[in-house]
């Protein structure tokens, strides 16, 4: 085999990169299970009309197809799933019988979309999704909890700081019914574009596709120019003199999540209500939430979510739920590529022992079963080259403590960040917490 | 949507199932990385011609293909991986430069074949892989290692006891040579077959196919026939009268990784030198592995592995390898469709925090957020029923404690399954170490 070229839009990360990947996804799992959320992962295929029937149609989709398939198979007509978000909706019908309801659920799994890649957006892709799913009903505290639940996690991860923006449906379709707006779907796509456009082409659209006047487009702008970091919005909207009990309704509902998350906002995560925050998905009917990454916002939305009210349904029960979804390699891969984010070891041991010779590999390994014993990481040198090779090997994989058995048979071990070397007893000595795995390193 | 139906070959499992899967692959992972193996995950997808240029070509690839594709892209011609190696080689000579070697790798990972599914033999399906690969030359220690980790990791799993087959295919190739074998490639596929075929029908293909006398062939089955758990098996084959330098050196290998492996012998694992097993895939050079499940042998090997002098060439270096792989899923569900490997919980709680009433919803959150502070992980009843109704509900989902507050503002914690009630204190109470997480329970 010649050496062989990346496949545009399947990013694959190094030791070094693979290893802050699966730390923040225990550092989300960690989140997840300290408030109840059981994991599940779902199959990577569904059958195409489970693919194509939610939302997102346009979505590219890839196809399964068998290589020397003699005769259509059970797995005729299956594609690999594009989010976590139809297969878990399958999931819940399928398993309906053998779940208890509320249902909480975190699931990080891999999504495949087969569309041009760009930065931040590939087609293999992992990300990490709760939904709380109830039968029947589902309360609204649920929406709030979604919120905190996620807040808390993305504030404990090693990457920039992240922002939670929140509006509701109900607000701006009530909103927009209250002044008059026939067809309010229409506006929530036309407003959904205000990042895209700018204020003057979305009026223009108001007027021209939604049926608005001028004064209604008007209006509709400066509800969406409405965005505040607490409860505040609700005076302001109320400004603009719009009554509308689904608008009253929306309001409430809105101040609950941010007053909800309030006492979580730290230089790490911040909230605000963006009454501009429409999300093109017909299926939200409440609560919208998109995340983004501060610092990063060209990244765009690197996650979102809301509340459906119904999720699924099977003729006879109806799943509402209410979820949200951060984009893991969204935000990992631009922040790796550019170079900002790694770990500074590319193997899990924090020692290296040393070879005397080939004839001692036995003593050595029998020292490193001693350090293990104890959770702590480690390797036998390779070979027996001479010491300032092997603390070059330690080096270069960025393993911190270099361990020696001296011709008296007495142990030493060696940072060899300092250069400290100090007496140590194999069976006893572990090193500082800190130093126990590889520490991510997010550059300024 | 009406209730989906399972799709053959790509099982899925149920939250106290799952927790198992989780926790299965956590142990690997710890014993891995305390054995200083860097995690790695490689893309889903492989180009068409790097998936059928390696051993296994009969294998039933899924090709992708996009739903609204209008020209290729360079997505065009990639398909799934059916296994962890082939990426793993593709990955070794594509990032060569930024690896350091010897490179010890683990790999967990899902995987697709387009096979008729079976008991233990899945469409989609994860394994667990370790190897150790160099550049030109690695070192025989390396096949001890890689047997000790993955010995020492099957150790830890909740599952029944794992047995490691072992044998080496210079042993045998060396054997068949001393005999006067001519194709003793064609003698190692044949033997290979000891599995399925009667040692009559063995020994009429080995005449037959690859041209052996009879008296040859009893030489062969005689070989077969030997299996020790030390290392008597060199003095029985010595006793066989065939002289071979390969023969030599592979005994000695053999001899190695037994002896080498005496130490972690256990209820819980064994290790035998069995010489009859051989391993169909052409690139193995060495050493070969199989895993047996301990009263499961019907599911045949569930791991296996070796030693292959190129797991990847790129013309300029060559990438010699020892590794082997675990089948995650081949074990599990087999064991989880049988009902005999579940959780003991539905969901990570480990208490309930009981709702008075609606009302006083932010005190029972207060609660909850004070014990996750101390690492309990938790959740608050859905709604404030009576409280007989919350017990049920912590009791339907496994939850062992349920937290009330009395009307005094004093806190109780009730242990359901004694019906013990305790007062305690939400800052400090943790429960006891077993009750943390959720218990693996295997029958008997």
């Amino acid at each position: 085999m010649s050496k062989p070229t990346p496949l545009s839009g399947f990013p694959e990360l190094l030791p070094e990169e693979r290893f802050v990947e699966q730390q923040v996804i225990d550092l989300l799992r960690r989140t997840f299970e300290l408030h109840g959320f059981a994991g599940i992962e779902t199959r990577a295929v569904e059958p195409v009309e489970t693919l194509l029937g939610k939302g997102e149609t346009s979505k590219e989709i890839y196809l399964l197809e068998r290589l020397q398939a003699e005769q259509a198979g059970t797995d005729a007509g299956v594609g690999l799933h594009f989010d976590l978000t139809v297969p878990f909706a399958r999931y819940v019908l399928e398993h309906a019988g053998k779940l208890e309801f509320p249902f909480r659920r975190y699931q990080i799994q891999k999504a495949w979309r087969g569309e041009r890649p760009q930065e931040g957006r590939y087609r293999e892709f992992t990300q990490a999704d709760i939904d709380v799913v109830m039968k029947d009903e589902l309360p609204f505290h649920a929406d709030i909890e979604v919120a905190r639940v996620m807040a808390e996690a993305l504030a404990h991860l090693p990457l920039p700081p992240m922002r939670l923006r929140v509006n509701n449906r109900k607000l701006i379709e009530g909103f927009y019914r209250g002044i008059g707006a026939e067809e309010p779907q229409s506006v929530i796509r036309i407003i959904d574009k205000l990042d895209k456009l700018s204020a003057e082409q979305v009026s223009a659209l108001l007027t021209s596709e939604a049926g608005l006047s001028e004064a209604q487009a008007a209006q509709c702008l400066s509800l969406a120019r409405i965005s505040t970091s607490d409860s505040s919005f609700v005076e302001q909207v109320r400004g603009l003199g719009v009554d509308n009990d689904l608008l009253e309704t929306g309001l409430t509902e809105l101040a609950a999540v941010i007053d909800g998350c309030a006492d979580l906002v730290t230089d790490r995560f911040g909230i605000e209500a963006s009454l501009s925050l429409a999300r093109g998905l017909d299926y939200y009917t409440g609560t919208v939430f998109e995340i983004f990454m501060v610092g990063f916002e060209f990244l765009k939305s690197v996650g979102g979510g809301g509340r459906y009210d119904a999720l699924a349904s099977d003729g006879k029960s109806t799943y509402p739920g209410v979820g949200m979804s951060f984009g893991i390699s969204r935000t990992l891969v631009p922040l790796m590529s550019r170079g900002l984010l790694s770990a500074d070891r590319k193997v899990p041991s924090v020692v290296l022992v040393a070879l005397v010779d080939e004839e001692s590999r036995a003593s050595s390994d029998a020292i490193a079963t001693q350090l293990r014993a104890n959770g702590v990481p480690c390797e036998v040198a390779a070979s027996a080259q001479r010491f300032g090779k092997q603390i070059r090997y330690a080096e270069r994989r960025g393993i911190p403590y270099v361990w020696f058995t001296n011709a008296e048979g007495g142990h030493e071990v060696k940072d060899i960040r300092t250069g400290d070397q100090v007496a140590a007893d194999p069976t006893a000595w572990t090193p500082p917490e800190r130093d126990l795995r590889p520490s991510v390193v997010l550059s300024p």
